[in-house]
């Protein structure tokens, strides 16, 4: 994957997979940025060639630094840039120079600020930079940016990104820090893993709308997340979400519903504000799922890395503790395209068998409220009679670590029910553990095989309803329910193979 | 506050601060219920007396164990009972003997299940239980619960609550598992004090209604959070949470939109549906806050808890990240109740000698973006800046574990500029570490400081806009703005003294 000999990658690969990067500014002061650059992509075990660049060292974290891009020996595929707005200028000359006598080099990102996002004069350097690569058919991410990263081959831009679980989720993001802000919030638990990022900053060459075509043949990308603030052909930018999503879901978080909103964030990116309606009633007709939270953004992506596609919207709530159990079901009803499931005979009979008798079945149809009086094994008994009723396409399962239960036994037993499915027919599981950090290890029990674990039962409900959105436009638009025709991932990634 | 050897506790404070406790079912086998109790109020340190009671141990954990209750020889002011729902009718009429004997006794909390929540036998036991504790003058908290707890005097019914730090916060639940969770939640970074915690289960003798009337006269709860599913005499209710509304915050959360949600709880707690737009009515009229999820529940109560009241709904938002901030702004623009502030042209000059040339100040309105160049003092200079404006109520500020900066300092430098307010003009501060786990320490400093963090933009938001509600409502109500007439604390919560 690192391609660390091969052959020149090809367009856009060439940001993921290098086989060799050019840090120009690199320092020998820890701390600073273009140190802390070259630290990452040692730690992140990226396997292609590490050039630090810098005329005033010798040498950068052990490794030899050289003058200029011109004197590194090795293949340089990407040349990431950290030096100040105009010298900038200087290295993109010099990075076509060795383009044109090479033939590598073909991208760039440029980390640095003081371009466009500062006015008339940092305008005219970031056209005259995109100029200069241009030029010579080097491609730009950025500038004003956190750049790229990738999990599989652990090339990375940023500054403290350090290794990541590697995955199918891919972001792209018109905010560093909203990038930032997901992988750094899900590593704990790694419910995230990482196939492609991309921060796009000021956006002057390589475009959101051209990143999404790439990922869309991307074979390790199951999902692509995307925060968006505004693009200037929002009609291209839609249609290419529309032709990703009709493979692989699209889950976009983008603020702007409001005037103020909107004002924010072309103070932020510079972006034309096109008014948000033309979005928002393209997304839904095209199958692309609007989230309307943060967190709502970070829960759907995740679970459409892990989790089978819904092939229905019937949903049954299992729970092992009533308040948060009232709480889902009023969060599943209130949701226009998901139904609590109706049980079969068959479920209530086998149910009430492994219950106690104060168990509340099917009170209202699709609730299963097991009281406190159970044990582990009860957890992943109940869950697999549900899982097997035809009328069910989807489980919320919510329970607290039990003060008198081993709380990964617990989570064992739910592992355990969920593997059993056949992988063809899988249905998703999504477990609440509603008392936070107090829950933490049956969570990583959980997250470890696969499954997809929520704090907060409204959560999980909205989750699911993102996800049924999903499989009814796929189903509208003619693609066969739950089963895109993307290739497997490369078996990096733990868990479920999802929607691939 | 314990109570230990003063005078006989009144009406319900015996639930809180008894001057001793029998604890019937107490049981030398780690683990089980009757250990796990007498294991909690040894660890919270409650100094009234404790005695468990078992005819079939000697001693529980070092202490002696009486073989029943007539036995126990201090003063028994609270009896909490953990034994098989028939052997609570012997214990009851054990308990009302000894109320006639020797006067103590006055509360009793049943922790079992196997009353009305299993049926008419079940039904039948639980009157016979009221009956005999009743006719001996015995208030009842449940059956079927967790039961109480006092953050002040350490008194515990809980199998698992731990030691937890005491403040302002009161939560009432018709459901245990809610405010464990609650409280589990916030532990790690302390963020919610606690007053009385009261899970009344079966709610056979001692209502929800009538201790919000406890509560509104408790001195030390600054802040009442309610769990409701629903309850017999829904007018009562709401009366009464009116009534404290109009000295200090309530905020409830009840489920019960949907039809199929009401159907839910009312299996869960019994409760007799009233319907939903009964109590939403009256709450809006009253001042009592709804939230509309579980994490906006948490947010309220404990901003409730720690922050002063807002004098107005304008609000700034600063931010350190472009892209939350721009989540943030629009979301503050999307609520009902709050205003994005204008700066007064000094603010504005005032921010642009502190911030660096590429801030973008007022774009839109009441926005500040400082962008990444910027110091930990810029933080609190900006901070400082916002609060003096006369035409800010409240700000928001967003702000990420900086890659270049110490996270603690930062911290310290919100702090510093939030707690220079004088006193009684303080605004609140609602603090955005988009960063989850990755900014713990700066949450930490924050949180100890008394202030409120938040993992997510839509979230700070949300909160400040049930605040700018409640402080709407108490104007309307002709209650003085801000300043509830309820006594100061105790002293031992944390952090700013808030509504008092």
């Amino acid at each position: 994957m690192a391609n660390g000999s091969g052959e020149a990658p090809q367009g856009l690969a060439a940001f993921f997979a290098p086989r060799g990067v050019a840090v120009v500014g690199a320092s020998a002061e820890p701390g600073s940025p273009g140190h802390q650059i070259v630290a990452q992509l040692q730690q992140t075990h990226y396997a292609g060639g590490l050039y630090p660049v810098n005329p005033r060292a010798q040498e950068v974290r052990g490794l030899p630094c050289y003058p200029g891009v011109l004197q590194v020996p090795g293949p340089v595929d990407l040349a990431v840039v950290v030096v100040p707005a105009p010298v900038c200028l200087v290295v993109a000359a010099q990075l076509a120079s060795r383009r044109r006598q090479r033939g590598d080099v073909a991208a760039a990102v440029v980390v640095s600020g003081g371009f466009a996002e500062t006015g008339p004069d940092g305008r005219r350097l970031q056209e005259e930079l995109v100029r200069t690569l241009r030029g010579a058919g080097i491609r730009l991410v950025g500038p004003n940016c956190v750049g790229v990263a990738d999990g599989h081959t652990g090339l990375t831009t940023s500054f403290d990104l350090g290794p990541y679980p590697p995955g199918g989720v891919s972001v792209l993001s018109q905010s560093g820090a909203f990038v930032m802000s997901f992988l750094h919030w899900a590593r704990p638990l790694k419910m995230v893993g990482l196939c492609k990022l991309a921060s796009v900053g000021n956006m002057a060459d390589v475009t959101l709308t051209e990143l999404l075509g790439y990922l869309a043949d991307d074979p390790c990308t199951r999902v692509v997340g995307v925060y968006l603030e505004g693009v200037r052909d929002a009609r291209a930018f839609v249609q290419a979400a529309a032709e990703v999503a009709a493979r692989k879901p699209v889950v976009v978080l983008k603020p702007g519903r409001t005037a103020q909103g909107a004002r924010a964030a072309q103070s932020h990116t510079g972006s034309v504000a096109s008014p948000d309606a033309i979005y928002h009633g393209a997304f839904r007709q095209a199958g692309v799922v609007r989230a309307r939270t943060v967190l709502e953004f970070y829960g759907t992506v995740r679970a459409f890395e892990r989790l089978p596609l819904p092939r229905g919207d019937q949903v049954a709530v299992l729970s092992a503790v009533g308040g948060p159990g009232t709480v889902c079901v009023d969060e599943v009803a209130s949701q226009a395209n998901l139904r609590l499931a109706q049980f079969s005979p068959p479920t209530r009979t086998r149910l009430q068998a492994v219950l106690s008798d104060i168990a509340a079945i099917g009170q209202p149809e699709g609730y299963v409220d097991m009281t406190g009086s159970l044990t582990a094994r009860t957890h992943g008994d109940a869950l697999r009679i549900l899982l097997a009723d035809e009328g069910v396409d989807a489980v919320i399962l919510l329970t607290p670590p039990p003060t008198f239960l081993e709380e990964e036994e617990v989570a064992r037993h739910v592992v355990e029910a969920y593997q059993e499915q056949p992988p063809e027919l899988r249905k998703p599981v999504l477990v609440v553990l509603t008392f936070g950090n107090a829950a933490l290890r049956a969570r990583r029990v959980l997250e470890a095989a696969g499954l997809c674990t929520f704090e907060f039962p409204e959560e999980a409900a909205q989750v699911l309803a993102r996800m049924v959105e999903y499989a009814q436009a796929r189903a509208r638009l003619g693609v066969s329910p739950g089963r895109p025709p993307v290739g497997k991932a490369d078996g990096t990634s733990r868990g479920d193979a999802g929607v691939v």
